[in-house]
């Protein structure tokens, strides 16, 4: 089973913050899906919100809509196959959760959208209807409800991608193609001619 | 002087697709600024369009509602430094185009926001105006009309991070509290038992 502790809320926005992308987990009406997106952002700190683009044409958007509810799960590289294929083909066509697809579920704590393992964080959340957003622009908000992550690389708030941190936890960042980046060496930088203290607001 | 080549708008969401941590310029009556944010996304392919956060006490925020326009540009972890600066410090308070900022600007094709000397992309927008996602999300969509990058990392097409790529040419991904990563090791994944294509749109 995928390790996970409990994210506080105020700093849920830094499982996004460097954008990676993510797998969306849906379920309406006894069906579910988890389908890849490489468009979202964090949208707000507190309570933390989230913006996604679901293409009208997928079931995702369907259970979506259906349930006002999805999970975005943070994809490590021991599963960027399993990424791929999930963003490759529809849910309307296959069965993402079958035995062969290599892709195991869990349950979440506040929605019942499910949470997707090998993954090493979830956000949980509660689509804020925006109706026009949706329609016009396949543009989703949503308030995340729970946050979990992986203590190995995720911890005290921070991610802790160091050299040795197997290139298997670490997370992606898609382009197009197959073509992946993997999250990439970790490095800080103290403004010492910067007036005031950087706010993470502002930036 | 930087070096850049023009990116065909249908492929311009490359640019962000790996979620990188951009540089938003902007002018209006006489007056220029340039703020850091990590909240931003593809929004669509083509005509291609992008979501950004721009929170309503930045001096940016004055200068797009102003212009209309703004502009998106993908530092390189050699300013990495810079994109802190203007990440902490409002526009209000200090001239960060001074010749003590270490900040370029030079002009852009289609809109009067400046573009950042030191950047790898950069993404001439137009605001779409939407004033209720302005008003209650501070959400910005903006319309992409022209679009640029560095070829020594981004050309056909497609980023090209290797592993000898120079630390100092790499995009940026920011965490909280001068905490980045830069963007990592490449690798392609075949979806070999994948039924059909991968598609860009799905993903």
């Amino acid at each position: 089973m995928t390790e996970r502790q409990p994210v506080e809320l105020p700093k849920a926005y830094r499982l996004l913050n460097h954008g990676p992308t993510v797998l969306v987990g849906s379920a309406h009406a006894g069906r579910r899906n988890v389908m890849a997106a490489a468009w979202s952002m964090p949208l707000d700190f507190s309570p933390p919100k989230v913006a996604i683009v679901i293409d009208r044409n997928t079931l995702t958007r369907e259970l979506v809509e259906g349930s006002g509810e999805f999970s975005l799960n943070v994809p490590a590289r021991a599963i960027a196959r399993e990424t791929l294929v999930v963003g490759s083909v529809s849910g309307r066509d296959t069965d993402k959760f079958a035995e062969s697809s290599g892709v195991r579920a869990f349950a979440g704590s506040h929605i019942a959208a499910p949470l997707i393992e090998g993954c090493v964080a979830w956000l949980e959340c509660r689509v804020i209807p925006e109706p026009h957003n949706q329609d016009r622009y396949d543009l989703f908000l949503g308030e995340v409800v729970a946050a979990w992550a992986d203590p190995r690389v995720f911890r005290d708030g921070h991610w802790h991608f160091a050299p040795d941190t197997p290139d298997a936890l670490r997370s992606l960042h898609y382009i197009a193609g197959g073509h992946f980046f993997e999250t990439g060496e970790a490095f800080e930088v103290e403004p010492d001619t910067a007036p005031g203290t950087p706010s993470d607001v502002s930036l």
